[in-house]
């Protein structure tokens, strides 16, 4: 690794999922130079003998020795106070000691790249039930990782997930709620938070980029025929965002805007349910999707799959994913930096 | 035309939009040798003027005389009792005339299949602002088909929509609802009736078609943790069907499913809603979409696009997907011969 640069961080995730396993095939690949590992050292010592020639593992003190590390190795950066035995669990099982390390990794990650001893973090998968069993007190990454972010005693600023490959980008109002409450949480401060966040972070590099606003309702509602949330709500929501400036236009028909998008009408689409969003980011295949947290004050971003527990240990998950993510991280770093 | 062989009927659509030039297309391309205009003639003929070699117009008394046509002709076959002076409405408006001709279109073709006389219909768009400025009591085409197929005295039969390209087809359990309304009318009922529906119309010569059933809500519901109307509603719905020989499976998270589909798992899709499953047929582009209403007593296809009044008149229309529906209707004839 260059020593003037900072690592990107690699959270291992599940150690009982695929993480630590396309975490060791994006070294195998020489993908992954410039990152280093956030997790427990026994748990990706089993994920590289699971290749027929093992890369060596070399556990850092500090994030500091990272420079030091020789290539074609895998750099172990191990959080205090991990559980033991994480090794031993078997692959593919919900298991509470998992669940903790993983958030154990997780918050590690955000002090370093708060105190700047790292520039980003790609975080692997980990399993919702875990975290839960763990008594983690948050569903899954994106709100651990806002809550981290957020000073002390302050509330967690808002952010988005986006959902990018090579040929469309998707910002969402809501994620994990059912589809009623996701209604519900449309509202005019959402859609408007949405588009600035949006217009901040979607496209590094851009100034200005060109925000299409799909609808919630079949045809953005028909004039009112088929609902009136686009007229009550996300049209004032997109006027306010234009008059600060923001190149955000619709609400569109939900059914065509992502087919617009994927031919340059727009370099980026915000959602307001999560399927909308991410039915036609994954419909050509999730080999390549990338899930960035869009509002955080770090480059955050994850493969867009999970823990894949059914085929977890066997050497055979699909890392590309994981090296897409790396890949923006590494973009991203670079353009706002 | 061959004289054994029934015409399928295009209906004109509104005679404002780009319904009769891209039937005109279809015409030119020899793509509709076997197929009968039911509209205006001057409107047809005002259609084949935007060629720079307009093909000549054929009338038709009746239908039988189609076998009689000569080739590289346009046949169009007028029902009586049109409003006058259509082909002198201007492009690209909304008029209360064209909307009743379309309507009149339309009854005449469901008539002409009820008694033998044509094997098909494939209906050019209507505009639905034009269908209701001129009083006709049904929404749109797929209502009034409905309506119309009914036997006297009797509720209409239940259908429903299907998007096919060559990559995947999707049968949808509601339409043109806003998705609150979509949501409460995701029943048991409706759910099973669309699964039978789908199982016996989807894939003509398939005896028992792989249906993948699409959930509501995000990852399914997520074991109930995003809404319950999978485990309530859906879950059972697949249950029933799979007792009475159904070949269904799901409910799958709403953001993968249509992807598996893609890739060969799965024969078609179930979705809930518009939009869902309106989505990922429209994602690659909406050229070669097809529209196929399910359920009703004979075979019903049209383009997966509207009247497209913003270019009606200048002969620029695609007619892809009227040929992809033209192509479609044929093959199910002769699969449910």
């Amino acid at each position: 690794m260059p020593s003037t640069t900072r690592p990107i961080l690699l959270t291992m995730g599940d150690a009982c999922g695929i993480g630590p396993e396309i975490i060791v095939r994006a070294f195998e690949r020489g993908a992954a130079a410039d990152c280093v590992v956030v997790g427990d050292a026994a748990v990706m010592r089993r994920a590289t003998a699971l290749s027929a020639e093992p890369l060596p593992l070399v556990v850092l003190d500090t994030l500091a020795c990272a420079p030091s590390c020789p290539p074609r190795c895998v750099p172990v950066w191990q959080p205090a106070g991990l559980p033991d035995g994480l090794a031993q669990l078997p692959w593919g099982r919900v298991d509470a000691r998992a669940g903790a390390a993983a958030a154990a990794c997780v918050e590690a990650a955000v002090r370093a790249v708060q105190s700047s001893e790292a520039s980003a973090i790609v975080t692997a998968p980990l399993h919702k039930e875990a975290l839960a069993a763990a008594g983690v007190p948050y569903p899954g990454h994106t709100e651990m990782l806002q809550a981290l972010a957020a000073a002390p005693g302050r509330a967690p600023a808002p952010v988005r997930m986006m959902l990018a490959n090579d040929e469309l980008r998707v910002v969402l109002v809501t994620i994990h709620l059912s589809l009623r409450a996701a209604i519900e949480a449309v509202t005019f401060d959402a859609v408007l938070g949405t588009l600035r966040i949006a217009h901040a972070a979607a496209a590094p590099g851009r100034a200005r980029p060109r925000i299409a606003v799909a609808g919630l309702n079949p045809h953005a509602g028909e004039g009112g025929l088929f609902g009136d949330e686009e007229r009550l709500t996300i049209s004032p929501a997109i006027a306010a965002a234009v008059a600060e400036g923001i190149d955000a236009s619709g609400p569109f028909a939900p059914d065509t805007v992502f087919m617009r998008a994927r031919r340059g009408e727009f370099d980026l689409v915000v959602a307001m349910t999560h399927d909308h969003g991410l039915i036609p980011v994954k419909y050509l295949g999730v080999e390549h999707g990338v899930n960035v947290t869009l509002g955080l004050p770090f480059v955050r971003t994850s493969p867009d799959h999970g823990t894949a527990f059914d085929i977890a240990g066997r050497g055979s998950a699909d890392p590309s994913s994981l090296l897409a993510a790396i890949e923006w991280a590494r973009r991203a770093v670079v353009t706002t930096a």
